[in-house]
């Protein structure tokens, strides 16, 4: 008896873009990468090897760089559903379209010259034909503080070694995502001031644990923006270990830190209102 | 008003343990990358920064090497069940835990010596209050067929550029995953199945689309192995483009190809019964 | 007959430190990958595994934890120094100590709080009985322009198909390496003056080529640093090729471009007085 | 006064070109990486800007395509010399060509279809006006040991905590690069035999360090191939630490261990006759 599909996905990735816009005495540069998805009547392909339905994945690259000649790349998420639009308008049997954008972050040094900077930035549109849902968010926004974290009172068991603390470094590469209910937004607004925000609680914040940390992060994005539904928040702790330098004869005063990317603890939540 | 949790998810990610097992004649090895996740009563943490109920991640890793040390890490797929009924069994307010195992193959090269082989695998146990599922799977399985492959047929619009080809290069990267309904079988007699019959039908296969040879090879998985439900293959299409070589003054007789990452297709399905 | 050996070289590789310098109403903090060579009476391990002259790397691990918690870590240059001069004075056999450290930049965001920033900073000291080498540099200084630079009136032969252009972007990922004659400077001063010239010559270039502008970068940093000796510059041509529109039916006006990775074009040189 | 050229250096790198083979009953199928350096009479072209001694890298990339199609790719070390040999043929100016090609491996699964295999093999060639110098060699060969490895009798300072063994993991990622007196070889058959080798003699080495074992194991290479005039190797130590499990009230019976990656120690010498 023959097989059968139980869902499929198909489309193009690392299609990369870039457009200089040519004000008179500036100009802006918008630097993408954007990966394309499509659900619809494409199961005949699997089944068959029938392609009439198939989109080719070099023709949504092509569409792309159209609708980048026609439109503003900026903001992202405009772009992500301007070509996710397409998709929906010109092919019936396409039933959506998942356009997911990272924006490579350029800082101004001239009117005319760069510098590329982090973190990244990305944003995705989920065009169907019962609506547009738009994710934005930041990832690899690596934070640390060197105080105003402790970790301690935790459940203890057999395989439990590790030593309470009060004061410890804290660091993270903040991954987050937030959804937008209203999406007659200034995307670019909401961005920066998402992203000072979950700075600033971050450094704030008296942190009794990573978890609580990241929930005030999340809370306060959602206390200040009606417009955002929920926003999940990923916080790997990078752990940064202090130096056992007794064994040479030396005293360490929580001064000395050993940083290390394996392993590491991983926090995570949506939060929503 | 306060936000709320929608969910929450903590754990441990990339702790690495490896083990030799000392036979009299020869040496095995297991070699191991083990991420853990856990769900349960946690919530606490979050909201006020109680940690009365956390299992530290450090425990978590500590947990790896104790359990290491009392059963073997071949298969990947008991030992990831072992360290995830550990933690039901130790602790009431653990619902779930998610064990993902990467294992880094090493071939061996006499009794006592290996050379790190391609490709990964990898396997993921879920123990919660229910039940356990099983899933396993093959990574970064690099395939590549200089003929029995075409693309023609499929749909144009205004922006397809793509010439039809009834011979060209197919070259994937291929991940699979597979979901057992039988957990009392040979782990590892049914990956070695599995891996030979993909890449069998991978080669053998007349191929009209990317799309329709991974059909082929999932539906080769599921006729052969009723201990399998499901099975899940992501095979992005990792282009050999022709190069053009008329503007050089020379002729290519389809046999000079630019290989490129970027952009690529991306074909996925989940093929089930 | 036995071979010989024409030169050896042993160390240990990405020691990761960090330091927090507790000031009253802030903290610094310092976060280092060290790289550590050592050249000396070692040839007999090579030869006949006699070690006894060996200093396992895993003590020169723990040297640059104990010199770490005797002196700041900042300048890099400066702990380069004394890391490399511990193993000369300690240890008759080393005729010279090689430390190469990467400085991770943070940021400040509060008294307490960093943000991880870009580009990379560098140092190496080369400890040797006959005196102290410096050089300093930064790497993956991600930089672009969108107009002042051209690239016309090269040599064309029979496989020459590129396009002349007066008005490309220009793009590079910048590295630098300068050698110091004094050794009494303000290292962290001349760090930031050279990185700031170097921006401004590549923003303000009317580039007709990247080496010509590679090589007024460098003669910037020359002539306005007596202290510099000389300096190395490598800037690949991280290509943005205009989009060819027109089988779309568009028209590209020098507005939408491919950032490509590979291949890219490799410029180097060393200036020097 | 103005900067001079110390030394110069551009070409192209990450040139991607795959070919096939086409015999009757099977597919030959060759994929590299090639990089190209040229120097000669480039100065100008940093100083002033005059590009009319400029070879384009764009153009370098199409020699490659076009040698391509008039030779095979097999041997990398025959290719990297014809192309180095174009460049001096066709540009008087040119007076050396730095060809440097990473081949791709990919082992046969059936006539027409292939697995990507490990580990890299490179070579490369320098062309000059005085002569053809080549290299080959392989990266990222990565072997392990669980016995036959001790490390003992090394020199103890203050500092020292590391505590001797006769009997640990020895693990590395080989790097070896040969340097041919005889241009006139087999260079496939040395390369398989190199190979073979090492790996030998890596297996077999009753190692009391892994300085002595990479002596012997270039030893083995200029014993058997007189085509050889020196041979360097580059073995990181991939140190696997034994877990205390003391702690968790349970023994190490040197079985379980943890692999790390950072920090490792660097062993290299260059072997000769």
């Amino acid at each position: 008896m023959a097989s059968a599909l139980k869902h499929i996905n198909y489309g193009k990735s690392r299609v990369r873009v870039a457009k200089i816009v040519r004000h008179e005495n500036r100009h802006d540069f918008s630097d993408l990468t954007v990966d394309l998805r499509l659900q619809g009547g494409f199961e005949e392909c699997y089944l068959s090897g029938d392609n009439s339905m198939v989109i080719p994945t070099d023709t949504m690259k092509n569409t792309v760089y159209a609708i980048a000649a026609g439109q503003s790349l900026d903001p992202v998420e405009g772009f992500a559903r301007a070509a996710g639009e397409h998709f929906l308008a010109t092919h019936a049997h396409v039933c959506s379209a998942q356009i997911d954008i990272v924006e490579h972050r350029w800082d101004r040094l001239d009117p005319y010259a760069f510098e590329q900077g982090r973190p990244v930035r990305f944003a995705s549109a989920l065009v169907s034909r019962d609506g547009v849902t738009i994710h934005s968010g930041v990832d690899n926004l690596i934070l640390l503080k060197t105080t105003k974290s402790a970790f301690a009172g935790y459940l203890k068991d057999r395989y439990t070694t590790l030593k309470e603390t009060t004061d410890r470094i804290l660091a993270t590469s903040l991954k987050a995502t937030w959804r937008y209910i209203n999406l007659e937004v200034d995307y670019n607004a909401v961005m920066a001031s998402c992203r000072r925000l979950m700075v600033e609680v971050f450094a704030a914040h008296d942190s009794l644990a990573v978890q609580q940390t990241l929930y005030a992060m999340g809370d306060a994005v959602l206390q200040q923006h009606e417009e955002i539904a929920e926003i999940s928040l990923s916080m790997p702790n990078k752990h940064y270990l202090p130096v056992n330098l007794e064994l040479l004869g030396l005293e360490n005063r929580n001064e000395i830190f050993l940083p290390t990317d394996e392993p590491h603890g991983q926090i995570e939540a949506c939060v929503i209102r």
